[in-house]
């Protein structure tokens, strides 16, 4: 089996899953409990908390856990959203968040919000020029994903921060969830970013947890009222097991990072080479400011679905664009938002590389792209 | 050691704990991806929700998996709130709710709705002639527990489901955290229920996963906007291993779930006994109508704080009632709702008993209890 499509989700590495038992096993109390038991399990999410903060390179006191990428996007929109509400209703995202930032930013607008979608280039690039043109008197927050899901681009996450530098009053969320360990931490998490979101199953931690990184200063409304737990801002009796398997997910995967970049870069480079000596394929996904592991491409006249599952009969898993548009069956919302003609979008397939993988895989799965590739050919008209 | 704080949380049963591990090592797809790693993740979600729904008598269609009882609450207050705001903005909790319920509600107060708190008597069982009361046009929704966490009284759901019979606008939510295995299934989840929240932690499951049953027909608006997970009503990738272990974990909490109430009943009895014969003591926790595993009782005059590090000592850990309160060095919510005096208030500590726990481990206990009586007898004036 070739595994090709680590953006949906990777597995989880067998060291963080030890770390899982271990603390499910042996640390059986609640944090929140007065007695020595809820003592122990506190020191340890402390320990993770502060574990993630170095790594991150903030204070532990801006670390939030969440059950995944989509809590935190969902927490931060709409906390920013109820929280400034007194202060102004205009929320700007990119034309190609992720569904669990556009969509609560549409639900946001049931709510008497205001909502402009930033837009993006030919390439997928959001053009800063435009979105500096959306800002108002009433804008209270601005989201841009580090790295787009469905074909790698890397945002310009460092030219809109000096756009903001003089906009104090707008705060400014990253959703990294496709970023973390892909490209480096000072891509994404500069200065003026108050808010960043990750979810530890795409760094091969645990399902069901998900960091938010909130700065100091800057205030949400909770998503989850409850206990007051992690200082009364995202109550529920912590996953403890989960945080500190996250926490050993994020240290293995921060690890050697820059290599492990170069790595997957270099295998994402052979295979783009050799796909570009085909006449009839589209390659959406650049190297200059593209995620090194990520590669969308299409088979012109041949339906994305059909090249996935011909390389799935070589036990090669791909995807369609990303997992949660796949089974809509719809065009991926970024080549949409590309202005990319609707019959070359529904063609894009992505694959997604992971350190994990190795040029052995490389190999095999362009020897079953020459083949497929000449069978499809011959039926794409 | 002895743990008889199980209401606070449960260890996670070692069979549960290896569902989780084989899930995370063996299937990796996630569930959204169009793969067949993709289908074999969404077949065992559907069998995991299949048998979680045949455990409580309901439609599989009528499970969601969300990351614990604090979501499903606020899921549930919130997603009605939004949902029914054309249709009234009244909301009814009962005044002795988990903080989950409690806040949100409040919370919802800050968002235009208006709720009031429906009163309990002495002991602590909401007085259904006083819920009707409060009663109105616009009222769509209550919540009331059915078993409550700081003393543990058995609400009177199926009473209030009689009296909302001919009431069909208000959405009736039941959060059963602390009544699942612990009192009959019939007891809280009637014909009129419409939502019930669990969460896996208290039954031996996995921390992060929790069930929210919502009845067919019934709409929420979701908490969690994205990819569309869950029939677009909790998106999120699914934490599949969670899930299956929860799965596991609720075959096992009702598998001869009347034995084992009996078990933790002679238990809880044989120490309620002994604490009677105390001068000193004050039992809040009664047998009839009260859950068979939580006895809540105080040694006047003292703080409970005291009474459960001199348990500690001893290597017993009980709790001052809810875990989520104890930190607050505050009387717990139920004592005060139930108009108990301050002083008195702040001596309750909580015994949460589990089927997993035995007649040697109470003996133990009350030999360290009348060794403790009489030290903090002479103490306390």
């Amino acid at each position: 089996m070739i595994y090709f499509d680590n953006s949906a989700t990777t597995a989880v590495n067998p060291m963080v899953l030890r770390t899982y038992t271990d603390v499910a096993t042996k640390i059986m109390g609640n944090p929140s409990s007065l007695h020595g038991l809820g003592t122990t399990a506190t020191r340890l999410l402390e320990a993770s908390r502060r574990q993630i903060a170095e790594l991150l390179g903030v204070d532990s006191q801006e670390i939030f856990f969440t059950s995944g990428g989509t809590e935190g996007d969902n927490w931060i929109l709409k906390g920013v959203a109820f929280e400034k509400r007194p202060y102004g209703n205009h929320i700007i995202v990119s034309n190609v968040e992720h569904p669990a930032v556009k969509n609560t930013a549409e639900w946001l607008k049931t709510q008497g919000f205001e909502v402009d979608f930033a837009p993006v280039d030919g390439d997928g690039f959001v053009i800063v020029s435009e979105l500096e043109k959306l800002i108002r008197d009433e804008t209270i927050l601005i989201s841009i994903m580090a790295v787009n899901n469905e074909v790698g681009t890397i945002q310009p996450i460092g030219e809109i921060s000096d756009l903001l530098a003089d906009k104090p009053t707008i705060s400014f969320h990253v959703d990294a969830v496709q970023a973390i360990g892909k490209i480096p931490l000072e891509a994404w998490l500069t200065e003026r970013v108050d808010f960043a979101v990750l979810s530890a199953h795409k760094f091969h931690g645990p399902r069901g947890v998900g960091i938010v990184v909130a700065k100091k200063g800057k205030r949400l409304t909770p998503l989850l009222h409850g206990g007051g737990q992690e200082h009364n801002w995202r109550s529920t009796t912590e996953n403890l097991a989960g945080i500190a398997a996250t926490s050993k997910a994020l240290r293995l995967a921060l690890d050697d990072d820059d290599f492990k970049r170069q790595k997957v870069r270099a295998m994402k480079q052979v295979i783009l080479e050799e796909l570009e000596k085909h006449r009839k394929v589209h390659v959406f996904s650049k190297v200059e400011n593209f995620a090194p592991n990520i590669l969308t491409f299409g088979i012109r006249g041949v339906r994305g679905e059909v090249v996935v599952h011909a390389f799935e009969q070589h036990e090669i898993y791909i995807s369609t664009t990303s997992a949660c548009s796949s089974k809509k069956n719809a065009a991926a919302g970024t080549l949409v938002a590309m202005n990319v003609p609707s019959k070359l979008a529904t063609s894009a397939v992505r694959i997604s590389l992971d350190s994990t993988n190795n040029m052995a895989e490389v190999e095999q799965f362009l020897t079953v792209f020459r083949q497929i590739y000449q069978e499809l050919e011959k039926v794409s008209g």
